[in-house]
């Protein structure tokens, strides 16, 4: 549906008005002047699909129930969606879509769920779909990984890409607190949502992880393909276990393209887990709300983009670009760059990828312990890196022996610590930790 | 010269082999597959102009010295520029946009100087003109604040754009090592030129600062607009000052829009100096080689953008990106957004550009001093932040003061110093510098 060169106003209908929505109204209207320089012709709000048309009074006749009929009024150019979940909005995109209005959109569960279905969707139509608000709030990522690194082998993407973990893991290490006490904490300053589910056990995370290694490696992944866990198991000793290594605990999403090895081949991985990672990465002094995603290709080398990876005007801020964008296009009689899924790469299932862990362990103090843990590692195959072993387990008694070891398949870290567990030497495994260098980290950024 | 969907191959000429053109080269060839699936259609190159063909017997029959030639060649599509200076780019640039060939360039000193005029040629073709690779190597940040930030108000972009004089303040910030023995090791480990004078001078990131002001700004702002110091009279007296206050010494590109004030309307502001910014701050950190640039928006709030800004690879990588683009623009029979200079906002002289000053003076040691001297301060119009009094000057004679100024005028604290070296109570002024707070550091970036 590309209309040629035209000069009338692109209309624009919004579905949903939040927290997002109302700062992406307010946008519209102060600076509609600069919108219409930038794009050519005016940018005007046609609509406005809500639930409850008695909130929003001062949209005036803006205001409908009716989402359906809005998505396929003739006179709508644009549709931006910010109700968020699956339903209604997959169907009503699709419509839209459908009825050839090109699309800005802020929904991450619904791209990591069906992206595919709006990609085609788009295609068909030859419309636009954008969504750079849906990952990392106003922070510039979709478009550098889709756009600027185009012409590159992008090989990493590894970030922060959720606040309210952030916020939590943070005042734990900076407190000491417990991750109870943290959480409380988020909640009551409006961090953490009453159910904080979402958010604490990584779902939020593994959507947008879904989102960054689709773009990046030109590969269809899923919410799905995600390998995910959150951070209610991270303990204040973890903390302390990483800060004696002089590492940080941070919920890391990383997108990986991994070259064939003994478990599998040339393959993509998706995966959200908390991690040791060195204090010395710029990741590591990433604190509080904020969000920062460390991206590595061939020839740009190691990239990092930080900013505020939520709220209602970081956010509108990426809808508004995304809108500019799509406008331009419209005016221009064209559209911006099509997904693009060509490269169509294996998901590497997490048992095959290849990671370090950090153990720490209550022994027995008593002569053969080293040399029967020992044991258990080269069994499954697994190098290790450093050993500590301290007097006094936590009731005193025992020892306490921490191991460190080199990069190996998931699966086979996973079957030692199972098998230590079950030897009579050990008498509890306190704490198991990934531990993820992403990387040299680049020389000085970071304390 | 929009060409209506097309599926042949896109056809590139390249100006200039050297480091980045030859890192293109490399590239274009080793992802050719990568590049046809992303663009559409395949991207070929089919003439490389240099001066000296002899030192090019890889590229075969691609080599030619007619450049005038080859940019005009019917069968080109796009012309990829990485040659640099002012001539012969400029007017070949020209015949090319000229003859409907879309243009990617890495010519900061070219686009600061005349980046109007190819913009308007560009225009007048309908085809593209990009230059991401201009400013800050690999970073995305062009396009960024083009497209991502487009539905949004920047405030201000503020960075670390020339990795030359990052390593040699490094280096006299880790070393205690003075200006001229910094200098001699960057030179000898490669990252200072034989001349260094575009780099240490800060002519290279007043190019840069001009780029970026404009496209923050919606503005045309030229090379002649940005008041520019280098780092040439920075001393290890003055790191250890900027230490002793928590601070580091940067060399920053700042494009500020400033709000109309008693000094002047509203209007923009590109400078670049040596100042000190507080260790805190996410720029703070950033070492060596290394570029970073701070966006402020009002919607988007904070963001840094960091990596390697200079280097064949790096750019390489940008310039790529930016092919990526015109190429798909080309297939697709559209063009990206056109440069937008709307907002024709006044710039700013350095008078009446705000900002604070640390001044360090050697002063007598005798009643009524500190009164001479807060005197000839409030006499221009300057609030004092902090003054701090030590017996014994360099000499072991006098005392030393160090006066820290709120916010004024740059004309009026130019002005307070003169006047205060000419005080008889004023034995010398040891160092003045630019003190700048970038706004309230983010919570936590940096160590």
């Amino acid at each position: 549906m590309s209309t040629g060169e035209r000069r009338g106003p692109v209309r624009v209908a919004m579905l949903g008005c939040g927290t997002v929505g109302s700062e992406v109204v307010r946008l519209l209207d102060a600076q509609a002047g600069d919108l219409a320089a930038r794009v050519g012709a005016p940018v005007e709000l046609v609509g406005v699909a809500v639930r409850r048309p008695q909130r929003h009074a001062d949209l005036g006749d803006l205001v409908t129930t009716d989402a359906p009929g809005l998505v396929t009024r003739p006179d709508v150019d644009v549709v931006v969606e910010v109700i968020g979940g699956l339903e209604p909005a997959r169907a009503l995109l699709l419509q839209a879509l459908k009825a050839g209005k090109s699309v800005v959109t802020a929904n991450k569960a619904l791209l990591a769920e069906d992206g595919a279905a709006l990609a085609e969707a788009a295609d068909a139509a030859g419309v636009d779909l954008y969504y750079e608000a849906s990952v990392a709030g106003a922070i510039p990522l979709l478009r550098p990984l889709r756009e600027s690194l185009a012409g590159d082998r992008i090989t990493r993407v590894a970030g922060i890409v959720n606040g309210t973990t952030n916020f939590i893991l943070t005042a734990m290490a900076s407190s000491g607190a417990g991750y109870g006490d943290a959480l409380e904490e988020a909640t009551r300053l409006g961090y953490a949502e009453a159910d904080p589910s979402a958010d604490v056990d990584g779902y939020d995370a593994a959507s947008k992880a879904a989102i960054l290694a689709s773009l990046a490696f030109h590969t269809r992944v899923t919410a799905a393909d995600v390998y995910c866990e959150g951070i209610r198991a991270v303990t204040a000793a973890d903390i302390g276990a990483a800060a004696d290594l002089d590492c940080v605990i941070k919920l890391l999403a990383i997108c990986e393209r991994t070259p064939g090895d003994d478990a599998y081949p040339e393959s993509v991985s998706a995966r959200v887990y908390p991690a040791m990672i060195p204090r010395a990465h710029p990741l590591a002094g990433v604190d509080g709300a904020f969000n920062a995603v460390f991206v590595e290709a061939e020839a740009a080398g190691q990239l990092m983009l930080y900013g505020q990876g939520a709220g209602g005007a970081p956010t509108a801020s990426a809808v508004l670009g995304d809108l500019v964008a799509v406008a331009r296009n419209r005016v221009a009689g064209g559209r911006g760059p099509r997904e693009s899924a060509y490269a169509a790469l294996p998901v590497r299932p997490i048992g095959a990828v290849p990671t370090r862990y950090h153990a720490s362990l209550h022994v027995a103090d008593r002569a053969g312990v080293l040399s029967a843990i020992a044991g258990e590692f080269a069994h499954h195959g697994v190098s290790i890196a450093a050993v500590r072993q301290t007097v006094g387990g936590p009731d005193g008694q025992g020892a306490r022996l921490v191991v460190v070891t080199h990069s190996a398949p998931e699966a086979a870290l996973a079957a030692t610590v199972e098998a230590l567990a079950g030897l009579d030497v050990v008498i509890g495994v306190d704490s198991v930790l990934r531990v993820e260098d992403l990387g040299r980290p680049s020389p000085g950024v970071a304390g």
